[in-house]
């Protein structure tokens, strides 16, 4: 029998599916377990399958790996439950872009707050309770679920206060920008050390130390502004670094999204982004990137096959934190990271009831933060309006009042900074019509929804948005690609 | 020797403090007291004088009425001191106003939050700090602050936590807000009993009965909608009152600036306001309103000398609080209100910090608030914005932090939803530099601000805002008064 | 139809339930209201019914009087409902006294905490969820729980923490104290004010005013001191006073009993307390009185019958906190009392979770608990010990855990002052088998009880305890009473 | 120039001394320091000056080594600050143990809570806030002070709160029943992992696993009483693990004299103690033990001269937390200990301003704490009996109010189990009196407690306690050494 198995939900995220399984199988501990992966698409699934078996195979591991459609069969017995859906697929995340820009709200992910994560977060809370459901049930008594999904902050918020289930929410945000700082101040990383803290995608560099000296805000700012590619892609997060003091986690097109001063007049949004990369502030940059790599079968799926039958001696592990929580807990090796838990009492001047992203330790014990910590008060005051904008939309997910998620809309701080109180309601109502299909606990609403919409009170603007892209055919990519060499970023995939 | 001493500062708004004397003196035991009043304008102060001492005069009562414009004086051994000033008077004021309007910001009243509530907050702080000190010196030990001057929360916030003074903020919105709730739903006041919870000046009516029976939200709604003078005039009361379930204390134009969604476009202002009274709405109102009333003792004064002269059996004690807190503090005799103080633990969903209004009982003991009051969220993300924005100005003011003055106004609700970064940061330093005489904590800061100022980054707009009116002479309103016959509101006056 | 409708549960204790109602009574607004009784003992409660009945008809009252020994049935629809009952009677009740009397744990009252309140509790939690339930199920929506049975506390948590009822918890020590330190100090108890906090039982005395004069802790102490009888009946009480510098509301016996300092010496009990009323201290005082009286039918019946028919224009109306209460909810006359309810953030120094007893303000909007008390730390160091106490005793009768049990004796002060833990344990489950009937939560737990008292680690003393009195026979009781004339307390009644 | 220095301060006691720079010399970072001896006996200070120094200069180190009696320039820019002091000496600590007999009060140490470790709680921070007050004005910004000096939590407490100065209270204790409980697992140290929480000498064993797998509590039992030695030395422990469910950090003689259960009676002391060890029992165990060592310059100096010269490359590194801190902080290699700290809101079931023991995690941040402990509930309750003992006695000492301290002696749990509040009142007036010249802040209330003691009320007794051992001159004990070879505990000395 395997030592212990893990399921992963959603695991027909191939990139990511494979990096987290080849990290987990790089501790030597962990080579005889079991790994299960679900998926609602089955071709997906079966793809997927075949890469991680090949690893495997080629490795000449013990490691148990099984695949089903059928969440709850997959999550028998399991001790961890990595979430890694993205429920809505491309068509739900489609309109989370189409509709808010009828209204003027210009977003470049829309996968955490704003009107698009916030509907979002309506149609991945009703899945999630679900999910939870099935851990409680058949999963190993006291599992631990580690969340991948967005919105991560209501996801986990939901999972934890509404689930019912010992949740992690996790995030690579902060590694990247820790390295992004290691960079700009042309230093290893492995020289430096930080405090991060905040919410999800909110998250303050507080201290940043390089071998034990403390990097001072002007340092920080001048390091940014002389570098060549980070002064053109990241002018949102170095602004809001000088006005503040605290340089954020996010990307610039994320970080653009969360504030009301950056992407409120069209006509200034190119000012503030570059569209080099769609996460630098493009207008449904992520939403483009994610629909170009949808046939991800036909582009790279040989590639990630081919990558798999290489012995893991040469795979670098990475720092996505799964396999590291894992191997704390399984053998007591401790493992510093920044980890998404509810608040109590770790963050002094954020409510105990919302999810914070704080350092924590990791222990045979569980994951340990650290407690006593108060954030800036700029940082503070505007992680505490994104955290209203989450208690009011997870609220309004678990019992489907319509009325709560309009005020939590309206309440989102460049939702705020564009509509009126008019354009929000209609908005929304929009927007359940277009997705009621993911929308279960709405489903008394959206006749009446419907009936409004006949009649609708503001007028709304037909337009691409202040910095769209073309979504490029695979052939267009591989060229693209070919002259380019060295794609940057896999992330995460769309399910279908 | 008088049984106890009260002293006024700011007593030279002469309506206001005549008011709360006459209250004061309807109470019997309190006829054997000594009212001291102080003021920075002899002229107005004299006057004021007379007025108080005719009352004494006319009704025989035994009360010591003194005046000066040393204000240590006034408060040698004063067990209750009631704070009434405007610090800067007309002149910073006409700035409060002015300043941001060329950056986009049209303020009704600009007293409590937004550009000018602020700049207005570092004025008022200043000369807080100065109070505190004279009265921790020279008044009674234990002495009670009851604070009237705007920005009321940041005033009393620096009092509690800096002036180390026993301070509770007063103010009238709740009464007013009672009032006209019981005239929309046509029943008398009386019959009407509420809990209001918030923080000054965005005060929730939570919980309204007429005789017990609890009245619905679509019922407050129905009678708002149907009365012919509320309809017009509370436009954005209602509007609010219909998205969150709940009506604000505060009146229309005042609201109106605190939220994000109805002012930031110009040309929509209109909509939803009314110019019939300041109130409600006009950009300015309040500026204009007490820029025609600065030469009170040409118009008003022979009045207030007339009605002065009238026994005080014939004179009705209003709803002002202050009277009643003192009668219930030396008679025992309990009074239901609604104070200003910190939070402490009685707002659950508000910071422990923060200066909230809520209902207290006030007997021998002090002002006892009542505990373990959760905000809907709506309301509560509303007031934590403002929250936020107040612990910000009120260190800023403590401490001189331009950096954190310029922070909190970016976080302004309708700063934010209007301006950029780069506006908000010259906003401020011209703000500053304007109102340097005032401001003596940023001394040290202003001559960089003069310096930046030289070459300004964003351009400016000359404009009235949306909805000014002219200031009137002193002949236009003896015409006006003389047509309309009532004026309504004396308010408070602005100190030259 | 009435009104409302008020059901008192454990009605049959005679005089309290005329009181109860008598007071209602005295209130114009009540008259048309429906009084439901209910009581397991048929014969008592037939009794009590004519005597309310009597009352009623006497005074021409249009008020419904019912009464039923099925308790669902009295509920139902019920607004308010009074719990009065005395779990297990008087045969458990004088076990609660023998079998710790046996360890050298010598009680007076022994319903609050120590080894017989604890036990009591066990009995009265395991009623509580029974009657909570019935309440949840048939009472109107919202009604209000008023406890007065004993242990207070620790009933008035179960109620609220697990049996998921609104409820306030009753007590007429507050009172009581008041009356008896109005008298120490000669003069009305009218021109006295009181702010009395802590937990039931142990409430504290923090601040008293003659006339707004604040009394000193030495003035109060020589009051108590020359006073020729509380002199005399309160040693324990003055002493404690002179510690801590705070007068405790509890009865000299009573608060000789949660101490571990002055009953711990059966040499020097005399010392401290008065045999001359039950409550200054005699060993199982409570239970010698009650016994005494438990044929009140046969004493007392003839005696309430006849008062019950005189006019309620006679009656008094008692400062019992209930009709207070009921008519501030009904009518919005405020009432200031103490009142038992979960502390929240009330007493600054006191777990949240615990059941304090403190001021507050009744209007319609309910109880309104005064905000922001700390206690001076002997008192709250006092108050902790029980806290931790009743904490361990209400989980352990909710989870009919009998470690958690014995591990809340033995941390009982005067328990732990006189005990070894091995006596601790083997008395516990002594008082377990003997009370089995009444304790269905540890069912499962008693046989093991058993086998281990067939073989006692710990040897036992045969004692009657420092200060016992006789019961005296019906016949002994009317010549003393003859003698006497004026018996001063019919209190609460035990239920057969 | 050093690259940071470390003051000792008390470093007269040798062993304790030596340990600690041997364990700092130890990471190859710290050669290059300045460590910085002071203590008030220059005679003293001078040999252990020997010592260290002789370390430095066998091992061919860089390290400076300064010493002097003269504090504040010892304190001159020092980074890190250890406290090792024992204000009183002998000399008080006699009457700690001595004044206590006499009232029926058996202590085995006295240096925590009861009668003993209170009176030495005022003595030290007396002291203490004078180094404190060096520490703020003389050393590096931001000096950490590292509190070895009993009572920990007092000390602690009062450096945090009063004496302005960044403080960490550090202790063997956990590392000790760590090791313990290994070893009666008969399993490695290394293998086992616990959570140990708490306040210092009561913190309890959470949470142990052995590679993983959870100890339960009946498998702790059962080690523990097989154990030969342990068993029989253990006795209040393991009954208490029995009761409790938990083990306890402290010792036996230690934990039995903080409850009011095992030395209340005299003769049953013996029953739970052993003498073959000062610290499982004995009364005045640990006075016996340092009077006896008080003569180390004859007894072991040359021994530890002789170590001395031995090259640290032979030098076993100790799990004293020192080293290991400092190690962290400078280099950001992460330690796990436990750390005496300000709760905050660490563990949830104790107040927040109490110092507690619980896990951290150092690295270049600091001393981070672990989140959310929930103590169970009867750990949790003997924990916060202490904790009121401690405010008391902490407050006291800071103001010197004579009442408070002995309210805080009246609530110690073994001293109010045995003594009546007469007895406190007269013993603690007796301790002040004869310790007067070590408590400056009782100066003026000395005379009168002088003059109370002259006409005492309660009678006292003379005895040696129930398990005193005589102390053994210097002959006796090489003799006794010569037979056993290997005396385990080496401690911290007495300051002369």
């Amino acid at each position: 029998m395997p030592a212990l198995k893990i399921t992963i939900i959603g695991a027909g995220s191939v990139g990511f599916t494979k990096k987290l399984v080849s990290d987990i199988l790089k501790v030597t501990e962990f080579e005889d377990i079991e790994i299960a992966l679900t998926d609602i698409n089955a071709h997906n699934l079966d793809m997927v399958a075949q890469i991680i078996r090949r690893i495997v195979d080629v490795n000449g591991l013990k490691t148990t790996v099984t695949h089903t459609t059928v969440r709850r069969k997959a999550l028998e017995g399991a001790r961890y439950v990595m979430n890694c859906v993205r429920i809505g697929g491309l068509e739900a995340f489609a309109d989370d872009i189409r509709i808010p820009l009828k209204y003027g709200v210009d977003q470049c992910v829309g996968d955490t707050i704003c009107a698009g994560g916030i509907l979002y977060g309506q149609r991945g809370i009703s899945a999630m309770l679900d999910f939870c459901k099935d851990i409680r049930e058949v999963a190993e008594p006291g599992a631990l679920l580690l969340n991948y999904a967005n919105p991560m902050v209501m996801m986990t918020w939901a999972a934890i206060n509404h689930g019912g289930v010992k949740t992690v929410g996790l995030c690579h945000g902060v590694q990247n920008g820790h390295r992004q700082i290691a960079r700009a101040l042309g230093v290893p990383m492995e020289e430096t050390d930080i405090i991060c803290s905040g919410i999800n995608h909110q998250t303050w560099y507080l201290d940043i130390r390089h071998n034990g000296r403390q990097i001072s805000k002007d340092e920080l700012i001048a390091a940014f502004e002389r570098h060549p590619v980070f002064s053109v892609q990241e002018k949102v997060r170095i602004d809001v670094l000088k006005r503040f003091g605290f340089y954020s986690t996010e990307s610039n097109g994320h970080l653009s999204e969360y504030l009301p001063w950056y992407r409120k007049r069209p006509e200034e949004i190119m000012n503030w982004i570059s569209t080099d990369e769609w996460i630098h502030g493009e207008t449904g940059g992520y939403l483009r990137y994610t629909t170009e790599n949808r046939n991800w079968f036909e582009t790279d799926f040989p590639m990630f096959l081919d990558e798999a039958g290489k012995p893991l001696s040469t795979y670098e592990r990475t720092d996505e934190h799964a396999s590291h929580i894992l191997e704390a807990l399984e053998t007591g090796r401790v493992y510093r990271g920044h980890f998404n838990v509810k608040n109590g009492g770790v963050i002094k001047n954020l409510p105990a009831d919302c999810i914070i992203e704080s350092p924590g330790f990791v222990d045979r014990f569980g994951i340990n933060m650290v407690e006593g910590i108060t954030l800036p008060d700029a940082t503070a005051a505007t992680c505490s309006a994104s955290v209203n904008v989450q208690r009011m939309s997870v609220k309004a997910a678990i019992t489907g009042d319509v009325e709560l998620l309009k005020q939590a809309v309206l309440h989102d701080p460049l939702v705020g900074a564009i509509c009126t109180p008019d354009e929000v309601w209609q908005m929304v109502d929009e927007m359940l019509v277009a997705q009621a299909q993911w929308l279960p606990q709405y489903a008394d609403a959206i006749p009446a929804a419907k009936e409004r919409l006949k009649n609708p009170k503001v007028k709304t603007r037909e337009w691409e948005g202040a910095a769209r892209l073309k979504v490029r055919s695979v052939e267009e990519m591989r060229d693209a690609d070919a002259r380019k060499k060295g794609k940057t970023d896999l992330g995460k995939r769309v399910m279908s």
